[in-house]
């Protein structure tokens, strides 16, 4: 199912730095065909699971998340670069294929116990998507799987994470 | 309309900064009542304008234009923070309620002489939204109008405006 998304994703080489093969998403949801492709395949996959939450990574997992939440009725849960949520967090630093960050989420008595679905574009190294497994567990939240909607291969990332992953298409790094 | 969102909207005083109230939009997408509501509304709002596309802001713009898309099948395009979007770009440097930054949109020929609505949470002194309508301008791109979720009492932003804003609520700054 991954050849109807990959005609719709452009890349970039050397973007945001040299020898990083960027691939973007921009022009899948640029149509509303394109951005129901992703929402659909996504729903498809996790439907089955009745997530209480998806937890949205910031910020191309926020395109994603809501739409699929809205069909499956879950809520959402914003996983944000430090410094963006208000109120008591909970943060993991965590490395990117280029450079470093700080992911964080809000504590909320509601979540613990719930189970969730983690949603982002991209697994690439898996940093991101191991520190946002990091943070859950930490607060006491089920996570099922993650699902992204482009996986590079030979990175390794997979590897990174405690829980399954589904990928709508794999491409090279 | 407001009320029913605004029971669902948290404070935090001083956050970012001493001196900000911020309005906190995660309590309302923690449920999909809550998401369904704004969406619901931002639909009734822009359907009869039939836009082709949706224009996101970064990052939480990110959360009510994709929902919003499927339903209207118009397509999204992100309005991101410099740095972020590859190939080629327009951008924009813009004053915040606390601090500066810098805006960006791909160029993109497709976009040229369509119509769009430019999706935000919060219109607070109005220096992200009119950045981007200075953007879309510049790349001859028509604005219908822009819809926010939340619009700031008492900050002037929509003087700053050249064309309509919508807001779900107005609460005091």
């Amino acid at each position: 199912m991954g050849n109807q998304i990959n005609s719709l994703i452009k890349t970039y080489p050397d973007f945001p730095e040299e020898g990083i093969l960027f691939y973007d998403i921009s022009s899948i949801i640029e149509t509303s065909h394109g951005l129901k492709l992703v929402v659909d395949q996504i729903v498809e996959i996790i439907n089955v699971h009745s997530p209480d939450f998806l937890v949205a990574i910031d910020s191309r997992g926020f395109i994603f998340a809501p739409p699929v939440a809205l069909r499956i009725n879950a809520g959402v849960v914003m996983a944000r670069k430090q410094g963006k949520l208000p109120g008591k967090t909970i943060f993991e630093p965590y490395g990117l294929e280029y450079g470093k960050d700080v992911l964080s989420i809000k504590e909320d008595p509601n979540l613990a116990g719930k189970n969730v679905v983690i949603i982002d574009d991209l697994l690439a190294t898996g940093g991101t998507l191991a520190a946002t497994e990091r943070l859950l567990e930490r607060a006491n939240i089920n996570v099922i799987c993650s699902v992204v909607v482009i996986e590079l291969d030979g990175l390794d990332g997979r590897s990174k994470l405690t829980n399954p992953c589904h990928s709508l298409t794999t491409l090279p790094s």
